[in-house]
């Protein structure tokens, strides 16, 4: 066996090579580089916290369920029964979780150049330790190692948390959801900040899957009678109140397209009709969800609930990998999103509003600097969420940064989103975008657009304070 | 109180931060900073310089008029009540001008990162000799400083545009404007050169507000029938023709997207009747000033003015502030813009034509590489215009450089254009283009595309020769 | 006379500026400069290297044939006869070669910052042996030495080919061709690897001029009835086999957009009768180029030819020059071009079949981070084709990089291609993309985003690895 490469994560990773813009860097860097994490939006499991269950082994915590490593194994000819990735129907391949990391391993270096590739190795030297690289030689070190780690209470996701120094994260429910690890978290005695997040997709989408049946259950929660129009808004401003009693400060936002529309009463009864039969075009279910949004803003003026609008992806692309394994399996593609007309409805009737607060984000850099930072700059309302998704890496936060600031500013930027799932990686996303920011001003300074007691300044508001003011936190 | 923070204008600032290519750029910058400036399109007021009178007071000159500045404050939550800012109908809002500085003193640091703050810096320092940085703390000596350089003699105008070392000076007025700015600076013994240029839009936009009194205007100017197609053209070019004579060598043409169109002349004959009647549909708009852009042409052909296209912004986007407020409130967004078969009816018309002149401007970035670039590179006709407002930033400039040199090489580019209504800031703009062209060469030099003697060439070209040649001064 | 500037390439040039990423990248760079050439994609001439004729004159060589070139001066007023460019009539305007060569000499400024400038100097320095920077003084020493040396023995094309340590290159041609040169080349002692690809555009795309001919033709090679769909899609696959046979490991599709279809057999029967007819719209004429990539999918799934996609260009844009002079006379322009919808159809067919592969192009770098490496990081079929034609520049290379490589990784991309018909220029467009990539790898390196150890064997990989694996060469 070879002598394995070491795994070392250099203390000026990221930071501008040039050796006068990164001394800048690095002591910005030290000046941000332990403020507590706020995580304002992302997916991680509240029963995590509610429950304190040890994670189960490498493969089950950070290979199956992360999209961003198993697409890259899918587009390389790894098949998802490969790595025991569950199919839609409930069965799966039944794979050995050590042999499924051994797959993993051996194809390690297609993720070279990747977020994942930096994130997964903060996770192996940071959280677990590990001083040798992954690779086929090592993989049954890192497999026994690892699961070694987790079996221990300091694994448990409460610890983690600590040790993380998150002062407050962010999950994501469905207007449905019953809130009851937020409610057992808040029972308890544990001090962590868990707060819920209100995405009612699956309630305001006429194409959601079981749309239905969804409103059904609606109504069963709140006594009210979602198929009429009066009685569905007070159904979700009901629980709305309910996530908010459960920590919610924002709600959150998945549709196809950013159209909004402001129909008038009338218009909107008739298509609310048409929608509640089940007999409507997809004209119709995009309009409807164009005026959810303008409704959704209107209770935000009226609940103070920040609103977050994350549109353009086409969901499940691939027809064959949807139908066999179901969603969220690598295959949901940007498209081209267009914001001046589709957004102008809704900034019309509440753009001016003091008290109402829209955070936007995109998958379509091309609208930074033409379409977003314009708006963002000029509306009260408007906020520019971080470089999102795809685009939450080295290069994308940079063009973030680069498109974006001369228009909008720093200051109608809300700082860093983690976004994710993967529990274990949260230190490492929010530490990349800490550093590229803090490059980024560090090249602000070298060339004289900013003084270094601005930048220093703007490094806190942009790892800390921006995301705390900006979700309300 | 505390110690106000330096206000210097480091003399590396904008340059590459790396020494070697810092070394290049600054013996570029060095031999290009003195050179007069050409400002070939801008938005300054005519009358300054006719009657020369004294600037108000800081805050009239430098936040009210300025939509860069006060956008950045509405974004941030300040309402244009609070900054005087006149409404639509006449009034305003009574408030003290130095309150108005004190507002915008105590939310400096929203511009941080911002072209803004650099041209405001540059003033601060270069016009107006102030050695401290502006802030809460200093606001009112500021405002105080300013206002007493303002009522001196050496402040006024004409003293300005001689310090500022201006060699021409292009304002932009409407066909309907009796030019009589410019006429009495013709007629007096004012040596500067201040010239109009001729901007069609409220005569041929059937949308812009007036259209038919504006037509009915014309024909009271020309003599002309202008609900006749033929009294209408030459309406047009009797007017051109008094623009020629107070100086122009160029038109603007401010449209929502660059179509044009090449009609029969029986189907524009049509159009026109429509278009005259008042009775037509946006399309019919949009199609009549496609038409109207190739009949401009084709009117540049025969005068030799220079015709510019500034396509693609949705003006006045927030309509409650626009019906408050009226036009330029900060409130214009960029949209994306095609050109390949918009511009083709008028390209196979005149494209090959060698004593046709095409300027082309756009606030969509993503045509750089892909449109304009290939466009230029090919057409005589062509030239691309500087980046363009939000893009007129130190960023948005290397992205121009980068993303459109290497097809259209820089000869098929027009230099730059500070195309500013902040005539104080005229200086600010042009140094900041002189220092990222320079700095662009300057990396070409270093990694041995350029050698410095072509570079040392290119700097002047950018700096100078390209504007003259291209507008023809 | 003056003194001719010197021409020298500098040993580091295009690798980036800052001393410690520069040694890095000189040593990726070092690694991999002597590296065979793997041209899997170009435009060359088969015929040289079955006949092996001398070259002409500098200007019929470099000049005359090169749409880069004559674009550039056509752009600034120099008109295509006086370059004695061929006519669409086959007459051309009778220009001394040598009075071409000044007129190019004369404007060679023109050039400056673009890569046909690089590629030039490189032909000069490096395959004439020239010391002298090309100018108005040194023409006529530069017209007559490449002359001289086009006359040796040494110039030929073999003996360049050689030279120039191609280990393999590929040519397109159409389904109608003999292939001839190709079979010579086969027969012969030589042992230069010259392959053909299979281009079937001009009988796949009803509005290619002569389509109608063209099934015609491919009858007659074929002895298939082509107007019976059944019958032209066996006479395709004839011409698969038969280019298989001389060599094709690739076929090539240039298409007016990437929009694909999945027509039932039926729907095609009915739009192949539509389009044999010759009575069909511009839709159903896109209709069935959509279909025919899926048809042509379908038999690589079949043959194993690797599929090329490179759709998103207007062709002849200029009208009147394209009546006078016919294709190719560089007024081809990029259009913007949408992947996400238009691939669909064909990727649920057989985006997932392990045996396919498709590569795919664009000239609309908006695609490259938001659509293009989301599709290629999840389809097992797909495969990043490099920053092509007006892309293919320093800059436009960097941008390839750094927007595709955190979302779709390096192994999705399949290295250099050259895709010229300026056979001198191979080694300039190789070597320009070698130190590209080493600059990209290095800039990783120095950020301790990779090892140096993966870098070098990254270097490899992009330079020479991938290109033979991605074309089964």
């Amino acid at each position: 066996m070879r002598v394995p490469a070491k795994l070392q994560l250099h203390p000026d990773r990221l930071l501008p090579a040039d050796p006068s813009i990164r001394a800048i860097a690095r002591s910005l860097y030290e000046s941000v580089k332990a403020l507590p994490i706020i995580s304002p939006h992302g997916h991680t499991d509240p029963s995590w916290f509610a429950l304190n269950k040890p994670f189960e082994n490498a493969s089950d915590l950070l290979i199956k369920p992360d999209h961003y490593v198993f697409r890259m194994l899918y587009s390389q000819g790894i098949t998802l029964d490969q790595l025991g990735i569950p199919r839609a129907d409930g069965s799966h391949n039944d794979v050995d979780p050590q042999e499924v990391w051994k797959l993993f391993a051996n194809h390690y270096h297609l993720f070279r150049g990747t977020p994942s590739r930096m994130w997964l190795d903060h996770v192996f030297a940071e959280v677990f330790g590990l001083d040798i690289a992954l690779s086929q030689d090592t993989a049954e070190i890192y497999f026994q190692h690892i699961n070694q780690q987790l079996a221990k209470e300091s694994f448990r996701p409460r610890a983690l948390f600590e040790r993380f120094n998150i002062e407050v994260l962010a999950t994501t429910e469905s207007p449905l959801d019953s809130l009851e690890h937020h409610a057992s978290i808040l029972r308890s005695d544990w001090s962590g900040r868990v707060i819920t997040s209100f995405r009612p997709d699956p309630v305001v989408d006429p194409e959601f899957e079981g749309f239905t049946e969804n409103l059904l259950r609606l109504a069963e929660l709140t006594g009210e009678d979602t198929h009429n129009w009066h009685g569905y808004l007070a159904a979700l401003r009901q629980r709305r109140a309910f996530f908010k009693q459960h920590g919610a400060t924002a709600t959150d936002h998945g549709h196809p397209t950013a159209l909004t529309a402001d129909l008038s009463e009338n218009e909107y009864e008739v298509l609310f009709s048409k929608i509640i039969s089940g007999d409507f075009t997809a004209t119709e279910a995009e309009l409807f969800r164009a005026q959810m949004l303008t409704e959704m803003a209107s209770m935000s003026v009226d609940d103070g609930l920040v609103m977050q609008l994350h549109p353009g992806v086409f969901r499940n692309h691939n027809q064959p990998l949807f139908a066999q394994f179901g969603r969220d399996k690598g295959a949901d593609i940007p498209l081209q999103t267009e914001y001046v007309y589709a957004l102008r409805p809704l900034l019309n009737r509440f753009g001016d509003h003091p008290d109402f607060s829209l955070i936007i984000f995109t998958l379509d850099e091309t609208s930074y600097a033409r379409e977003l930072a314009p708006l963002a700059g000029h509306y009260p309302c408007l906020k520019l969420g971080p470089a999102w998704w795809f685009n939450d890496s080295p290069e994308g936060m940079r063009r973030f940064r680069q498109q974006m600031t001369e228009t909008a500013g720093f200051y109608n930027t809300v700082g860093f989103n983690d976004d994710t799932r993967a529990f274990l990686s949260i230190p490492a996303r929010h530490d990349v975008a800490r550093r590229m920011d803090c490059g980024f001003l560090a090249e602000l300074v070298a060339d004289h657009r900013l003084t270094e007691t601005e930048a220093t300044e703007l490094a806190t508001e942009l790892s800390y304070n921006l995301a705390k003011k900006a979700y309300r936190l």
